[in-house]
């Protein structure tokens, strides 16, 4: 039982599925416009939930009211945004190639558009009880495009997701959409989330939580005998690096805005950034000061829930306990309930270099500051950590005219650079990458924020010869929804001639 | 040995890897314009190798010089268009969200565009000696943008791939392109492509040919710690629904149309059309002889090499050795060495869908009617046989009005749909699709075929608050290759104000 939901049985799973495969076959015939008009629904229907959605949420997952209020308008933007890309339309990648008949051979009339995968199944995340979870991005998207989706709620926020699910029904009946559109089921398992991602019926997965549950479901889709594309984002230590002219000129400023980010949410972030990298020089001393300082005055605050509370506590040990690791500061606030201290730390780059105990996410407001000897090691510390969401770059112009190929290397290890500026905080919007290579997620040319993130749900079919009147609108000769078109290789919203 | 190729080592590969990952840090960083030169030596290098190429070819896959010379300058083109896709410039897909420091909280100024993964290995297939393989379209949308290549050459023609890879040799040294950008592996066991594909350098593969070459592929890429992505393309049987209006208004110039295509090349397309559907309708048996009357005008021809032709026998006896069905037509031709004798039978749809083994790829000239009660067991048949690369409509428009829905299934089905036209001939441009849901591909959103292929071996990279003298040139302000970008979610050549 999660929180009185009893975990989902493999015939209720068959069930769920084969109910979201047949509304697949409706739902994919909707108008855009009713598409929009769902969304924009749920929208709605969330916010009509008023202060008890955000009340079970705090009662769930300890996150402070202001969050989640901040939270649920992130999430019904996105739901918002996504109905305002199907308005627009051209997100359906129309490109039209016409015959030309005295062509040796003859080039026949092609035309392209995306169209959806079928059933998405979701997982949601613990940290995000609404934007990465039941209404969240991964179903915003998959529902905009035509794809019916499963969630998986997170047993950390079952009654929450629950709330949220009953809201998207409300918004089922009041508008046209197939009743099985959304289905939501409960489950904590990993057998659980297997029969659902393994279940002939599912098209695609998303994922956002931990590697263990992440690669699990990646693994499972992989040993179908038909696999299926599994997105899962599985967090990342969001390597910072701090560059010598900075740290001389602006080391107190640059510390304050460090130990902010590193706290925020008590560091719940997948961008929290847990990694500091830096070589010896000025003003490192009084970075470390000021960092230690900030991390002092911070106040504790409850962790989303007991077994990220204890993961906190056991990995942070562990890694302080490793050789060579020495405490920066740890807040000496008295702590209750689920109350986490943060913590900063500090090691060599020569010995995080030998020890990938070290590399690992500590997944709260722990942040490690390496020191390395120089830039090359620096270098070397960087690329030792694998694929990331972010990282991030602290230079003066001084420091980026010295280390100019350093942003090569992040470019190789991380799918956004953020320069000068913390990690944390993931604007909503079409150049937003929020994804990376492997670990930070399963596929890194794909995205789970912005209008991009719907790419993760459709395949091109092309349409060879088709007489008018049996083409998508998208893709006949007038282009009534006025959308941009590829047309033989040209950009443009004219009309086929 | 392979034609007298050693099967490379795994030193071998290793060297060859570590080499590829090194040309990576270099190549991804030349300029687009030398990219583009570099593509067109290509080209040029390989038109120079004039006869001596056609005759290599020749004698290893048997295909005819004219067909030979085709596929050439198919191979050539494509080079040629991805230089002008480089030229063009749009293809990175950039995207700017400038700042809006006045928002709560202020939205960073974010930018994004498509970088190269890395080393691409290419796998080629036996039936395209060049559009296929060595410097076909896998290698040719991988070069273009940024990634090195490791081509493992097709046993089947070695010797044309080794005079393909000096070609591109001579290109490298002819233009500003690190030495290793392209690099040469023979090899004909699995064990060698699993080395290759999970080797540590590896980023992405390529694939053209059999399910089980394809799907191995795809699980040893699976199976590493660090899985990355594979695009196997494998093959197909192309069904073709012939309806009934036009079977009894064209039933004799459809079959005509489709006995060619059957037997165009000896089959040995991933298009050709192994199965066609109908049913019980007047014209049907017109169509059967007419189809008969073509198939027994064929003249033989020696297909690629011995495992093909034997495996040709040895499937398509098997299938006709099925309970129920019914040889339509076979060639009575004489036949000698290699040749294939064009072959096409019948079936019911009731035995069809109890048989599965009727549903596999026949890799060669034939093809299975199956002939179905209903409209509704017609459908049953055409969804019963998986992914498909291609699937066909022939009708009138009394047809398409009277079964509009088939369009939907054969959405379902494949990667392109073909109105009264055949599957085979892949037209290279914008709007063609050439992959599919699995089994016909591994990953049925993105193509093999046309300039959206390079989509297989990018990602997004998003810059935050990058300062302007650091960004890629196509995320400037200034635009000053004047390619497409969506500046705050609107399409636009436009500088940034």
């Amino acid at each position: 039982m999660i929180n009185n939901f009893p975990e989902a049985s493999a015939a209720e799973i068959d069930e769920v599925m084969q109910r979201s495969l047949l509304a697949f076959h409706q739902y994919k015939n909707i108008s855009s416009e009713d598409r929009a008009l769902f969304l924009e629904t749920i929208a709605n229907e969330i916010e009509f939930l008023g202060d008890a959605l955000i009340d079970q949420a705090a009662a769930e997952t300890n996150l402070p009211a202001a969050r989640l209020i901040g939270e649920r308008g992130r999430t019904t933007s996105q739901l918002r945004m996504f109905a305002a890309m199907l308005r627009e339309g051209s997100w359906v990648e129309a490109s039209i190639d016409t015959a030309i008949p005295d062509k040796n051979p003859p080039k026949p009339d092609l035309r392209k558009l995306l169209i959806p995968l079928g059933p998405v199944v979701v997982f949601g995340a613990s940290n995000f009880p609404f934007a990465y979870s039941t209404a969240g991005g991964d179903t915003a998207s998959a529902l905009a495009v035509g794809c019916p989706v499963v969630v998986k709620a997170h047993p950390a926020h079952a009654k929450t997701s629950q709330m949220v699910f009953e809201a998207i029904e409300t918004a089922i009946a009041k508008v046209k959409t197939p009743k099985y559109v959304f289905q939501h089921l409960h489950g904590s398992s990993f057998e659980t989330g297997k029969l659902i991602v393994q279940h002939d019926a599912t098209a695609a997965v998303g994922f956002t939580g931990s590697f263990a549950g992440g690669k699990a479901l990646y693994d499972y889709a992989a040993a179908r005998k038909n696999p299926i594309p599994v997105f899962s984002e599985m967090g990342s230590i969001n390597p910072v690096v701090l560059l010598p002219d900075t740290l001389k000129i602006n080391a107190a400023s640059v510390a304050k805005q460090y130990a902010a980010s590193i706290t925020l949410g008590m560091g719940q972030f997948c961008t929290n950034p847990g990694l500091l990298i830096a070589v010896e020089c000025d003003g490192l001393n009084s970075f470390i000061e000021t960092l230690s300082d900030e991390i002092e005055k911070v106040i504790p605050a409850n962790m989303l829930h007991a077994g990220i509370h204890s993961a906190y506590y056991k990995k942070m040990h562990d890694a302080l306990a490793q050789k060579g690791v020495a405490l920066i500061k740890q807040s000496s606030a008295k702590t209750e309930q689920l109350q986490a201290l943060p913590t900063v730390a500090t090691v060599s780059g020569e010995i995080f270099l030998q020890n990938s105990l070290l590399h690992e996410e500590v997944f709260g407001p722990y942040s490690l500051l390496v020191v390395c000897k120089n830039v090359d090691e620096l270098i070397e510390v960087w690329k030792s950590v694998r694929g990331q969401l972010t990282t991030s770059l602290m230079g003066t112009d001084k420091d980026f005219t010295d280390h100019h190929s350093l942003i090569q290397v992040a470019e190789t290890i991380a799918g956004r650079i953020v320069f000068n500026n913390v990690p944390t905080g993931v604007e909503v919007c079409p150049s937003m990458m929020h994804g990376g290579p492997f670990p930070a997620s399963t596929d890194s040319r794909f995205s789970a924020v912005g209008i991009d993130s719907v790419k993760r749900w459709v395949r091109p079919v092309c349409y060879q010869n088709c007489p008018q009147q049996l083409l998508p609108v998208e893709l006949q000769n007038d282009n009534p929804k006025n959308i941009w078109r590829l047309l033989n290789n040209n950009w443009t919203r004219d009309n086929v001639k």
